[in-house]
């Protein structure tokens, strides 16, 4: 089978991207170096918050990510994964500015929930207040008619708070316990799984809870692996219908 | 301060790269994505194994390792650095064909002994038989007038294997356990510290031992972050005087 060298597009957040990159690694069924994947990795932190672009209180992260998008292009990745579900809202403009395709992650977390769920189940969501705010996930999700749940406003603050902790690098039971209030609301609202739709999330600590997760990293790494181990074909370009109006 | 970009040339093995890279980013002092450091990565599996090759069993990885440093700088990395203790071997070839520097992490590893430790200090080395074979850790200790100990033949073996399992993702305890011999038989030599001098092997769960263990991943680590931030000048390129011929 044809091989294919996977972009990643990361650095949002930093940790997440390593913890993306490990969980290819482990994923990637392998007994020696050699029989890995070729991975080529741009990291630039100067692309400025997601989620602050959004809410139209920062800068436009598209002109950063696109040129990302072009160096990891050029180095020679034969399509690109973005292990950022709010950044997913900038993708179809970064697409239209590269060749090589662009694995959506918010579609390929959606399809997986459809493998495992009848259509009208209700899912929950853990993400980023920009990821909720366009929409990304309840467009996703209503394509095979499910109904997404949010949390409130109250708990949706401590979740954000979780994610800053995250991206300082504090990965502990404190982080951990600002989700909990969150999942606690979500079940109560009667949802079948929850969607760990932030990549920071992904890093915690499983927190307690009866109800199985949908961890969007961990898809877009096997969907990754697949591709790139020529499983897959390769995907169409990213496209804009399923994605918010930004 | 000036920051700049680090270019990680990695995939030797991959997992042992992305623990390198998780290291750079939870070492980084930084409170939000923005506040982190520009990183590249490659990671091509292709690049043949460095212990065959210096045993005389397996292709030379120089090619390889030149076409990934060339991609690495064209995608505008400011200086390389190789989380794989064995690959330093061919370094000197790489720095040759490449305008940036690459920082040695074996004469970094010997820096921070002499930082710790008086001369004529026995220090132990864990790593490959590769790494062993070419006195690359020896040449670099001797410039501090330390005795380099290594394990014998036997227990070296198990060593061996330890890093096997580990580049098939098998972090478990008996992954660890066989390195213990090695460290009981480097303790009783009377070695002051063991250093970690094989990239697998920092993925290993801490064994158990009286000695302070020196890791290469970690030093490594954060003189990529301490010059990535400007708080180091960048290294000279670097040179063969320390590295074997091989």
């Amino acid at each position: 089978m044809h091989r294919r060298t996977i972009g990643i597009l990361g650095g949002m957040g930093p940790l997440a991207t390593a913890e993306f990159y490990r969980r290819i690694v482990l994923r990637t069924p392998a007994r020696s170096d050699q029989e890995h994947l070729h991975v080529i990795l741009d990291a630039d932190p100067t692309i400025p918050d997601r989620t602050a672009a959004l809410l139209g209180r920062g800068l436009d992260p598209t002109p950063a990510l696109i040129a990302a998008a072009r160096r990891l292009e050029a180095a020679g990745a034969d399509f690109l994964v973005v292990p950022c579900n709010t950044a997913h809202a900038f993708l179809p403009a970064v697409q239209a500015a590269i060749t090589v395709p662009i694995l959506d992650m918010i579609a390929e977390v959606a399809a997986a929930i459809a493998q495992r769920y009848p259509p009208a189940t209700r899912i929950g969501l853990l993400a980023t207040e920009g990821t909720i705010a366009t929409g990304l996930y309840d467009r996703a999700l209503s394509r095979y008619h499910f109904q997404l749940v949010v949390p409130d406003e109250a708990v949706q603050r401590l979740v954000n708070q979780a994610i800053e902790r995250v991206k300082q690098g504090l990965l502990d039971r404190q982080t951990a316990a600002l989700v909990s209030p969150a999942v606690d609301r979500l079940a109560r609202e009667g949802v079948a799984a929850i969607v760990i739709g932030c990549t920071e999330l992904s890093l915690l600590p499983e927190w307690q809870a009866d109800l199985p997760f949908v961890d969007a990293t961990t898809i877009l790494a096997d969907a990754a692996v697949a591709i790139g181990l020529g499983q897959r074909p390769l995907p169409a370009p990213l496209s804009a219908t399923c994605l918010a109006s930004t």
